[in-house]
This record gives structure tokens, sequence and C-alpha cells, in this order.
């Protein structure tokens, strides 16, 4: 007599949290330097200085407005902050009326689930995603359908015609993705607006795109994000500084509502009064306030870039197959069988921990979370090699 | 096409958040000490010393650990902390497995309304009650019921038999209660529970209680709240530290199901499940660590206490009729002429800023927020008193 679908969700243990607990157990049974745990995306390298020194510069504030009740969409300032910050980077033309600060992209996106979809509407993405996907789109009372990709990571367009109907509210996609590090290009985004316009033509209603971007500054070697807005009208930028200032636990970020939405008025307030039924009041006041002053401002990401050349040659040169990732801190491994829990579970005699790819909607691969110590990732070679040997894969 | 609810939910101004918006405005017009603001429930009084203390102190931790995710339901040292503060203070037995921390009792209710309604089904609550519950339950596929008070502001136990049917899912209270400041006495919870007893008899299904108590601390002159879970077993307490420590900006608060319910695990389970659902990752993981550090303490509610003297007795030596409040920091006025709204206009011709009462769930009524200075109190009488006088109050 319980929501079944509640229950199923407190039940059910992520396999990355599984794998990551069973890490934390194995470290305490041989020591922490014998397991190469690559199970958790928890950004491994400290927020910038910048963080520390917005905190403490605050304390001396006013603490009853510090810690007070801020809008419901976040505190003016820090929306004229945020909506200057993406014009800038952009030529966009956001004004703080469009923008909705956020406890995180996870509350930015239960939002447009919400706030979006009517009871049996679909939302289309691309795999491989983020598993929490499915649990907003249905908890919102909808459902997801997957997209697969093409050899290069980018979307399978055929595959996304034969999906996209009258029933599809929206598509989310995610740039830089979790967990393949890929960046879909400029030409993927070009015909995907072609194709939602074409079908809110073909369907007589608006079909919304919304852009997961948590990753957005998480890109090596001069690679960039493409502005989604620019290639769709009806667009929504979902983004969170979990990654960008390593604040995961914090819970901030925004909704972007492209200012060349149509009906992007009745679009916010339909996401604000979604985060207002699912209890939201406010992103938390001392964060909004951290995160207007570090706007712009990113944790030491050449460390995750030194990580990933270090794991996608070593991998490489021990005859893995590896998807090229631009960006975020994830490399995506084709499993040397077609079973990546098998392939998972062989790893793990090597005390290599490597996420297998089912819960992305894509089997086949592991994920390989390089936010991590590089001095793991090296420690970490023989074991692939010896793993890589099993398989008969060195060159 | 958009959600109707959420759209309307989103567009809705609440009457408190828009006389707010008049009394900035009124404010910047004619000088801000000439405005007897009422309006808000924010508090006015400082978080206490340990919350900067505390946070001054986790200023030189490893970032990484402080800003990083913690588990959905919240550390285990937190969950442990609070279970042992309430068993110390109740005689229960918590365990850390029964806390689930949220991110404030919003959240909290919102997760109790998505994790245990059924769509249809119905949740009771008493008169005047905070209007976003209906919000709540609505965005849970569920629908709200409100029972009237008694002249001394309890439950009329017998309009809520007649309300109780099998479609009853759960029932909310709220004490010490916003908008009237009364606080549940143990016979109406002793009646309550006998009556959800004969209910889950007679009905084959469990009823959930659900007591919110955001304002448990703010009691005065010895009074007390009554241990919600000692008069029913199938109870869920949910907590905000945003009065008592000041803090309602940071959103942080817990769910604590009764160890005394019999299916606890499965409703854990589904709570965490609809959190989840609703774009919850974990409450924010800095202020988590302040509130562990804060746990048994309070801002200095003395001076509610002192404000709720002073307005408690000059508006009734001034003739208005008021619900004498035991804690919270409202005061519940009873309109002399039965438009509270209209009564509430006319207040504002005296530049004083009363709530009229019908977004409560019951009419007749103004909520007068005592957050405020003790000076502005004292300033506001005279306006007060030409306003008893208008209506011919005055002794």
């Amino acid at each position: 007599m319980l929501p079944e679908k509640s229950l199923a969700w407190g039940r059910s243990k992520s396999c990355i949290r599984e794998l990551a607990a069973y890490g934390s157990a194995r470290k305490s049974e041989i020591g922490e330097d014998k397991v190469f745990d690559f199970s958790l995306g928890n950004p491994s390298i400290p927020a910038p200085p910048c963080v520390t020194e917005a905190l403490r510069e605050l304390l001396s504030a006013d603490p009853v407005q510090l810690h007070g009740y801020t809008p419901a969409g976040g505190l003016p300032s820090l929306r004229r902050a945020v909506a200057e910050d993406l014009n800038r980077r952009w030529g966009t033309a956001f004004t703080p009326e469009l923008i909705y600060v956020t406890c995180g992209a996870a509350a930015g996106l239960a939002a447009c689930m919400h706030g979006l979809l009517l009871p049996g509407e679909e939302a289309l993405t691309f795999a491989p995603f983020f598993p929490e996907y499915t649990v907003f789109a249905e908890g919102a009372g909808g459902v997801l359908k997957a997209v697969p990709p093409t050899e290069s990571f980018q979307p399978d367009f055929a595959a996304f015609e034969a999906l996209l109907t009258e029933k599809t509210k929206l598509v989310l996609l995610n740039t830089p993705n979790n967990p393949s590090g890929v960046v879909l290009s400029a030409e993927s985004l070009a015909r995907l607006g072609e194709l939602l316009r074409a079908a809110e033509q073909r369907y007589g209603h608006t079909v919304y795109l919304i852009s997961d971007e948590p990753y957005r500054e998480l890109v090596y070697d001069g690679a960039a994000v493409p502005c989604v807005p620019d290639f769709y009208d009806n667009t929504i930028v979902c983004y969170s500084f979990s990654k960008s200032l390593s604040l995961p636990g914090e819970r901030i970020g925004y909704l972007a509502v492209s200012p060349r939405m149509a009906d992007r008025e009745d679009v916010y307030a339909s996401l604000a009064g979604a985060a207002r039924a699912c209890g939201y009041v406010n992103a938390p006041s001392l964060m909004q306030r951290v995160v207007e002053k570090c706007l712009g401002q990113t944790a030491d990401i050449s460390v995750y870039k030194a990580n990933r050349d270090l794991l996608y040659n070593g991998l490489r040169e021990r005859g893995f197959r590896c998807v090229y990732p631009d960006g975020a801190f994830y490399l995506f491994v084709k499993s040397p069988e077609p079973d990546a829990k098998a392939f998972s579970e062989r790893a793990k005699k090597h005390e290599l921990l490597l996420v297998p790819s089912d819960d992305f909607g894509l089997p086949g691969y592991v994920r390989v979370a390089y936010c991590v110590s590089g001095e793991m990732i090296r420690r970490s070679m023989p074991a692939f090699e010896a793993l890589a040997g099993e398989y008969g894969l060195l060159p």
C-alpha cells in the first residue's frame, strides 16, 4: 500500500554505490593503497581558494540575512550575475528572470520533468546516460526512452527519428557526457535542432530540449562545449557547481530558460511550481552567496586532464578500446567480453573497481572515473596489464 | 500543454509574500520605521554563536570531504547524533537507520506525501494550517482535507471523525502551530491516537501520522510539546533547524520514523525513494556538519517570548480577541469584521501588515508574525489602537 516506485527507488542500491561500498570494505581489509577505486564521480580536487575565502568573508556578515530565506528562484544578485556570466561567454540574452537557482542539477532536472511532462508523455535521451534520469522522469509520471550512440558516441539520428513521436515532450542531453566523457559536436546539435523543429511542426506542440551541463568547464586540450541554446530555441540549460567548484555535497546549481523560447514565462513558472511541489523553498542561502562570489572560476581541472591522458594512454597501450573523452572525468572502456558485469567482477580480482555500463543504458562497457589521484592511476597500471593479459589484449 | 498545477503553483503569489512585497515597497516610500511589518515568518534573531563557531572551525577541514557528497540519508554521525538527541529528550528508541536528513521541513513533508500517498488518497490536517501543505499533497497526486478547530484551537474531533474515511492515508499535524501558535495538548494527541488506531482496525490499512515540528523548541513559560510518537506508533516526526537555529535559508532538517512503526523499514525506503525522485541527493553537506555541532542548542528565543507578551497583552488591552500562543512566533487575531481580507486592507491604512487567514484554511482571522523587534511592536501600538478605535473595540 506504499507507492510501488518510491519503495523500489528507496530500496535499490545503485551499482555505483554498491561498488564503492565494496571498495571501502576492501580498503579496510587489505589497505587503502592496494585497491584501485575508480567507482565514484566525486570530485577529487579541492574547491578553489575563492570558495574558502568567500565563506570566511561571509562569516562576518549579518547572520539573520546570511542564513535567511531567499526568493524561491534565488538571490536577485546571483540571478543577475549568472545571466551576465552566460551572456558574456555565449553572447546570449539571458535575463535574471530566466534564471532559477536550484539545489544542484538533480533538483533542476526533477523540476524540468515535473514541470514539463504530463502523465504518459515521453522524454528522450541519448545512451549512455546518467541512471537517475529514469527516476526523475518516472517520478514525474513520464517515460524515459534512450537513443543508442553511433561508433563515435554521437547520437544515432536514425534511431532518434524513430523514437521521436507525438508523445515526445522533451529531449534531455548531457554534454560532456557521464559516463563517456564525450562532448556533443556542433554538427550533432545542429542536426538535433533541425529534427526537433520538424517534430514541432509535424505534431503541433513544443518539444523542449534540456541540456544537462554539470561538466561544462571540465574539457581539455582547448575543446569547448557549444552553446546549446544557439541550436534550438526551446532549450533549458541545467547547470551545477558540483564539479566546476568541487562542491557536490552543497547542492547548488541553476536552470536557465532560453530567452528565445516563445513560452519562456510559462515554462519558468511551471518549473518554479514543480520545484515548490517537490518541497524546494530556496537553494541553500550561504552557498548562493559563495557561488556568486566565485562565478567564472573553477577548481584546478588540469589535474583531471593529466589523469585522463595517463589513463587513456595507459589503457590503450595495454590493448583496451576506449572512447576518447574530451571532457568530464570518466573514461568509457569497451568490455573485452560481452557481459560488462562479468568483466567488472574479473577486474575486482585485480583490485580494480570499474562500473559496468548496464545501468547507463548501454551494455558492454565499464566506466572508469578518473577523479582520483594520478599516483593511484600510475600504481593501477600493472593491475590493468594483468587484466588485459587475461583477455589476450596485450599487443 | 504544461502541467496545469505546476503552472498555477509557479504563478500564484502567496498572499504572505505579496503583503511582504507591498511592505518593502511601502518602506522605501515612507521610511523603514513608519511601516509595521508583521507579514513574514522569518526568524529575526541571529543564529546562536555555535553556528558561526562551527562554520569557522569547519573551514580548516579538508574541503574535498567538507563539500563532498554525503549518503542520501545524511552523514552517519549526524543521524546517530539526532537519534541520541531525540532519545535523550523523549526516552524513545530511535536508531540512526530511522533518521533521514532533509533539505528542511518542506523537503521532508514533500517526501512524506510522495512516499506515502497513492493517487487519490487523502491527507487530513487541522485548520488553521500552513498553505504549502495543499501544494505538497496535490503535487504527490493526493488530496488534502482540513478539520476545523474548536474554540480553544484544539482539533474538533467530531469533525475529524467525519472526515476520517477509508481514503485517509495520513494525518498531518503542526505543533506548535503556524499560524496560531497553539501547542496540541496531550489530551488531543491521546484522542487522536485512539481514533487513528480505530480507523486502522476499521479499514484494515495503516494510517500514518506526520508531526511537523519546526517550532518545537519555540515554546514559552515552561510549556512543552508532547512527544507525538508516544501517542501513536505509526508516526513520522518532521523537523527543521530553520527556527530553532535561525537557519531558514540553509534548508536543513530531518525525518524521524518511529521505532514503534511496524513497517518502518519499508516506510523509510519509500520516503528515501520519493526524495530521490524529487531530485534530492543529500542535504547540504556543510550545514549537516554545522547542525551536528549545534544539536540541542537554540537561538535566543527569550526575545520571542518577550515579543509575544508585549503583543498579546497590547492587543488584548485594545479590545482585540487573540488566540493565546504557547509557542512559535505568531499571534492569531480574530478579525473584527467577517472578511479578514477587508480587515487586513483597513490595517494597511495604519501601516500595519497583517496576513488574512483565508490561505490558512480558516477565514476570519489575521496572522501577526512577532519575529520582529520588540521596539517595532512598541511603536506599532498607537496604530493598533487607532485600528481598534475604528471598529469600536477600545474598552
